[in-house]
């Protein structure tokens, strides 16, 4: 125990008026004791107690109860164990105040009143005593009920409830024992369920309860109903001390000084007749969110049957019908409560002969459509401001209204085959092909396909865009699969644990269950599960109303600027409805692994001749020109940002690995080859491969990460880059004579030192002014650089002298500066470093503020120096995570471009950013 | 010309009292003319004006003459080559200057005055005009000088030369074209050198260049010798703005505004008669550094003759006894001249007719052992002070003491037969074996060895141990063979272009050359450079009193401390003798790759079974024991660090190409095989492969620079780390019972996360203090980490929570910081980049001061700041450089560590940071 819980402790026992326990209705005086803050009423009684307090102040019906505070908590852990001065006696006086307000007496057998103990802190917690039920009860009490209800078997039901649940709460009695007594009692009685059991049974199993109490506790279950008061009270207590509290609390970042109150709360029956009932009810639709009540009860039940689903629920109309004064009531209950919360309410009530009891009410869980419905809503009803609203619907949320879902129905009684990594949302149902040219062909002929691979690799890329889905057995969040599949919104499940796919055989293999290529297969990308068949979608709706008010409310909220990382014309075009204000990364290099355009690069690549390759570079070009063309026309006087080729060329090769085994098993068959054309054919087959070996070995590097691509291949391969350029504003042009307005933006990758950028700036320039000289046309136009080495941040004021504008490149930063290859890593040891809380975000999914930040801000700070005003923004993939945004926001940079399928996600996050700060 | 020359020339035509030319003599005036600095009379007059000045001052006979400044010129040049008013004025004031010290008179038949015309810049300079000499002759002062010395043939050839070189550096006429001429002559003369050629051939030579002279310049030979001195003196203006003179301003970065001066002087003749001499000498031994002069001359010649090498040079102590007065008076100016300088003088001389001239002097060249020598001696002398005589050996020179050197007299007269990357010093002469074992098998037999390889990888280690040296086709300057052959100071060349290594027919070619295994090769690895057959070498002396000396002063001064990595005792003995005051690097895998070590170790990666591994690292723990203790037994008392296990582990498995390569051709064999016996050999080495294949498989990793190694590896293997740490403190303790003092340092690599450490170092705290339990015995230890990665650095206040002590790894922070592997860019991109001037300095050899070099003050600092005075020190492969050190010293760092081979360098260098700080 610390010094500051002791003085405050101190303090207490020494001041004699300290007030330990509050009745419900004495809410004012608790409220006056901290000095009018909400937050320190829930410190001071909880979350539980301030809000039946509170709904007690409302009038809302509420069984009369009281409150042990968690300073009283406090006091008496830190007296080791011993009440603090005072207390107890307060506890009984609030038991007199319930007594009264009921009319009936803690242990009076003819009128006895039950109540319940139940913790409850600051903050929901796991891991704590949770509830006694009916406390009060003793056998003489018992008897007396009998007597008044006239049903022993309700009666004994709950009293072996108490006796189970202060046994092992209290005492620690494993609850195993208590259980396979009933277990056995229903053996005997030939029954299947606790509802079949007689009142005899439950007497029995009774008399058996209290017998293992005492074997167990060496004492007898306690008759007095004060005793099991004050006992119920301690075990709440010493539970804030239990080992499940305290490591939940290091793990949630929770004080452990606040200490746990106590609630004692007047028991309610619903279970005592045809007018008594049972419920929950939300205060609107938590699907649609329409502005309607709706629920669940039954009549004569206990709150645990509604839930439990064994007996048929009725819907909340049908309590309109049968008890209309019943539901009027509880209509204008939850309005007031909603008006009170601003907020959807979610309840729980219970109907005891005839008298309405309220027994929790708490904000409602919904579904995104729900949320953003609701927030639109109660700004029109004057509950809440649009800054309200737009807090409320969390970023993510808006994932719904961009993807298909799996039907939701339907999910719930399917089970998924595999579980792997959800690295882009939505469902995706379609049949199964194993490689990216049976993907293709099989979508031109009008079929859903859904691509599996081991993994991916560039030129699987038609594939995957020809697919509704794609599924990999390997490969982590930021594998090639699962950065193609959110790039252009395509459902994904990858690194699928225990899969097998067997690309001979043409299937896939699941712990015994055998998935052929043609086979159907449903994938839930937002969940990242994987399902046999052809499961029913829900088709999304971006249109929606309520959510583009919400958004724009959100628009006019945010400083940060929204551009898209686009690299097709149709990208730019979802891009733009989805609210993006420009293009903040074309990636040239994607329209190279094009079908019909590889052929050309890989005969650049394997060019022995200049001529030869700069053949190639010039069939280039008219496409480039073309696909440039295409997003100018779209984006139309907003900023677009192209950035020259980056990866390294082997990647546009085959894989090492694929020709070193084809080789071999070609050199293998051709031993066995009779026929001469068939030998023939081979050895041609096997020289074109070796060719295409030699050179991926030439091309190969033990870190291809760290090596020649960017402006370092940009360099080397001067003539690649200026077609590229030439292509740009060849383009420029012709969009510009069709009257659109064009200001090109050029951006080098991957510089570390000044002078790479001094020189290829030149020469691009250079072939920008050629181009725009030969058509007599001057084009506005600037060139700048990625961020993306710890280096080229660290000297920003040297690369701003050459750059007009920076945008960062997290994805590469972080590796760099995190010294780690997220490729290897993200399969390897960051998972294991998650699992043990060494790292608790991968960095690679949530920007790393204190490293990458830091070195972001000292890029930003240094850039601006030398270029005031100088254009900063980022294009990693961080630009669409909601607390990168707000982290981007923090260090003012001008926007954020992430994939078009993100945009109204970062639109909603931007605005956070600036509704947090204050 | 920018504006500032422009205002200084204005400034100049309008003070009519501007003085442009200076007699020699006048010397002093042109001292109090710029104010007393002696760069601004170098800046002034040039530096050859300046010290030919300055020796007149000293009254050392230099034949009489002036400069022409270099205000001058750049007045000149600003009017649009126009000389400055009163310029040609003041300089044919000075021809009557140098008329009167002579004698003799520009012109004039009887007694004509000759003069050489000399550009001569601040720097010295290529590219701009040289010389030309006998300025004054035309065919009457020929004739006379005929009459006068009686010697046609010597006054022709005078002749000619004038007309020469006037022709060509004066007006452009191609020098081919005079050759040609003498060529013609000689062949028709019958006659193979030009000395055959008589008086009548040169005459006849002389009339051929003028008329070649009127034909290219389409006018007469200027007869006027002061025509002739104008033009020649405006062709040194003319030549400051030159292309080449330009070119190479631009690369030094010498500034275009110093313009040149231009030197006019009295020609002297050695040529004249036996009375006459000429020769070079230095005021001391430029070999040995003995206090003696040494040098060359020849009577009767010209100073050409005694470079040119074609008649056989004498010894200046004939000098001393054929002409004793004359080299008395040598003697004493050599004395004078080293004294005023204070540094050895590299002279040149001549005797024309009995007197003394002298017509050059310059600080002298001189073996790094010389310049030791020199530097010591002359503080004992008084000449200089100790801090200078530091500052005078370049640091690098200390590496002659320690390497030994082919003969340079045998390699003066050998051709190289290849040239390679100079990546560790010294001369290493053996028989060439191909393979490691071979190399290890022949070097026990007693046999000197140099391996060759295209490239090694960590299992030839054992092989490079042995070997005298290491000679590679591929790789760079820190490839695999570079650091262990700089760590081990064995000489290698690497990267050797056009060498072919056949490890099938076990021999190396190159350009037609063959060299089988067990063929005697030399390798001098200071240049780079491979030759044939077996070179006599020269032993390094490391005890050489001079140089401890030097070294002793340099420990006075400098700040930082300087430690060596070492990783067995025989370095770590090494490193004391050479001054190394602690360990700061031990790398505890290498002794992982001894050949009694790595089946261990390959057994531990490849255990399936925990047990299996946890015996294997059992196994290991005695071994790392011993070489712990060994190290802490040398140390005795001074800092050990010993860092954990650093590579990834298929590191110390086969590579991954070549199991490929092995199995595919396995296969093949294995269909070919008849014998049931070998078919069995066969699958079993198959199956063997296949296995270590699977295993090399499951560790590859894309980036493995970025990838699963440092602390990932150490808290993913925790028994290794653990075992590494028990060793540690094992050994600590044996050495504590044996009265060494130890306190070891345990480094933690590549962390990137506070986290990282706070879990690793929980652990490894936890087995040290286990073991101390166990033996009952407290050490006292530290635990500290590498900065290796950006993240580190800019986490260095979170980071130095839990590391007690720092050391910057730089050379994976600056693969990290630049984004660059160095394996691969090293052979690739830094190449062309280094070439076309992108990056000046190969970042990997000299620290990055303005990336790297940042993020280390960042870490420095910011360590700091949370705990004050850590120790902070470097051991990347930057501790042992020159320039990298003096960073290492501004920044504020506690030590550098490096290689054994470089702690004399370091010391050295540390002390030139100090010194050059003021």
């Amino acid at each position: 125990m610390d010094d500051m819980v002791r003085e405050f402790e101190d303090k207490d026992s020494r001041d004699s008026e300290a007030k330990f326990v509050y009745l419900f209705r004495e809410i004012e005086q608790a409220i006056e004791s901290v000095g009018g803050d909400w937050e320190d009423v829930r410190a001071l009684l909880g979350g539980k107690g301030a809000n039946l307090a509170d709904m007690t102040r409302l009038d809302v019906p509420v069984p009369p109860g009281f409150t042990v505070t968690t300073k009283a908590c406090n006091a008496y852990l830190a007296a080791g164990e011993s009440f603090p001065g005072g207390m107890w006696e307060q506890e009984l006086a609030a038991v007199k105040g319930i007594e009264e307000a009921t009319g009936r007496t803690l242990g009076d057998p003819n009128n006895p009143l039950l109540v319940s103990c139940r913790s409850g802190a600051k903050f929901s917690m796991p891991g704590m005593m949770d509830t006694i039920l009916n406390i009060g009860l003793n056998d003489e009490v018992v008897e007396g009920m009998v007597l008044r209800y006239g049903d022993a078997r309700f009666v004994y039901d709950l009293y072996r409830r108490l006796i189970q649940m202060f046994g092992s709460v209290v005492m620690g009695v494993p609850d195993e024992v208590f259980e396979a007594v009933i277990t056995a009692r229903r053996k005997r009685a030939g029954v299947e369920t606790d509802a079949e059991l007689t009142a005899d049974d439950w007497k029995l199993v009774t008399d058996r309860f209290k017998e293992i109490y005492r074997t167990y506790t060496g004492e007898l279950f306690p008759t007095d109903p004060y005793d099991q008061l004050k006992m119920a009270t301690e075990a709440v207590f010493k539970s804030w001390n239990g080992k499940r509290a305290i490591d939940y609390r290091n793990a949630a970042g929770i004080s452990h000084n606040l200490g746990t109150a106590v609630n004692i709360q007047t028991m309610v029956f619903g279970n005592l007749g045809e007018n008594s009932a049972t419920g929950v009810a939300m205060s609107r639709n938590a699907s649609t969110g329409e502005r309607e009540i709706e629920g669940d009860f039954l009549f004569n039940a206990q709150g645990e049957d509604v839930v439990a689903g064994i007996r048929l629920t009725r819907p909340l109309t049908d309590l309109q019908e049968e008890m209309p004064e019943i539901y009027g009531e509880f209509e204008k209950i939850s309005e007031n409560l909603e008006k009170h919360y601003r907020n959807m309410q979610d309840m729980e009530f219970t109907v005891e002969e005839g008298k309405l009891w309220l027994l929790q009410t708490r904000d409602g869980k919904r579904t995104a459509q729900a949320e953003v419905k609701i927030a639109v809503d109660m700004v029109d009803e004057g509950l809440i401001s649009a800054e309200e609203a737009v807090m409320r619907v969390q970023p993510d949320q808006i994932d719904f209204f961009l993807h298909p879902q799996l039907d939701s129905e339907v999910v719930k009684t399917t089970k998924p085959f595999g579980k792997g990594l959800n690295v882009s949302p939505g469902a995706a149902v379609g049949v199964v092909a194993f490689d990216a040219d049976t993907a293709e062909r099989w979508a031109n002929e009008g079929q859903k396909v859904i691509m599996a691979r081991p993994e991916t690799k560039p030129d699987d890329v038609h594939g995957m865009l020809a697919a509704e889905g794609i599924l990999t057995s390997r490969g982590g969040r930021t594998s090639h699969a699962a950065l193609v599949a959110r790039q252009f919104g395509k459902p994904a499940v990858v690194g699928v644990k225990g899969l097998e796919i067997d690309l001979d055989q043409r299937l896939l293999t699941h712990d015994g269950l055998v998935v052929k290529e043609g086979d159907w297969l449903s994938l839930d990308g937002t969940n990242g599960l994987v399902y046999e068949g052809q499961m029913p979608t829900v088709v999304p709706d971006f249109s929606n109303p309520y959510l583009n008010k919400l958004l724009s409310w959100a628009d006019g909220i945010r400083v940060l600027g929204i551009r898209a990382n686009a690299d097709y014309p149709a990208d730019a075009e979802r891009a733009r409805e989805y609210g993006a204000e420009g293009i903040g990364l074309c990636r040239t290099e994607h329209m190279f692994f094009e079908t019909e355009r590889l052929p050309i690069v890989q005969r650049m690549i394997m060019a022995k001749e200049p001529s030869v390759r700069n053949e190639a570079i010039q069939a280039l070009l008219p496409m480039q020109r073309g696909d440039f063309a295409g997003l100018f026309r779209v984006m139309d006087g907003k900023t677009v940002i192209i950035r020259l080729i980056d990866p390294p060329l082997h990647e546009f090769l085959p894989a090492y690995e694929d020709l070193v085994r084809e080789i071999s098993d070609l050199k293998i068959q051709i031993q066995h080859l009779t026929s001469l054309a068939a030998l023939d054919a081979a050895l041609d087959e096997l020289r074109t491969k070796e060719e295409f070996l030699s050179r991926v070995e030439a091309l190969r590097e033990s870190n291809p990460m760290l090596g020649t691509r960017g402006v370092r291949l940009g360099i080397l391969l001067s003539e690649l880059t200026r077609m590229q350029v030439r292509a740009i504003f060849e383009a420029a042009i012709i969009c510009a004579r069709e009257g659109i307005t064009v200001k090109p933006k050029v951006m080098i990758p991957l510089a570390s030192h000044v002078n790479e950028l001094k020189v290829q700036r030149k020469a691009l320039e250079k072939e920008a002014k050629v181009v725009m000289e030969e058509e007599k046309m001057e084009i506005d136009y600037e060139f700048g650089t990625m961020i993306e080495i710890p280096r080229a941040a660290l000297t920003a004021d040297e690369i701003a002298g050459e750059a007009q504008f920076f945008s960062f490149g997290t994805n590469d930063l972080t590796q760099t500066t995190y010294g780690i290859s997220r490729d290897d890593a993200e399969a390897g040891f960051l998972v294991e470093y998650q699992q043990r809380g060494i790292m608790t975000d991968n960095p690679f999914a949530k920007l790393d503020d204190r490293g990458v930040g830091r070195l972001m801000r000292i890029a930003t700070e240094l850039g601006r120096e030398t270029r005031p005003g100088l254009e900063v923004g980022i294009c990693g993939e961080h630009g669409g995570e909601p607390s990168s945004i707000a982290i981007c926001h923090k260090l003012g940079l001008d926007y954020v471009s992430c994939s078009p399928f993100r945009v109204p996600v970062a639109r909603l996050a931007a605005a956070h950013a600036v509704l947090n700060e204050s």
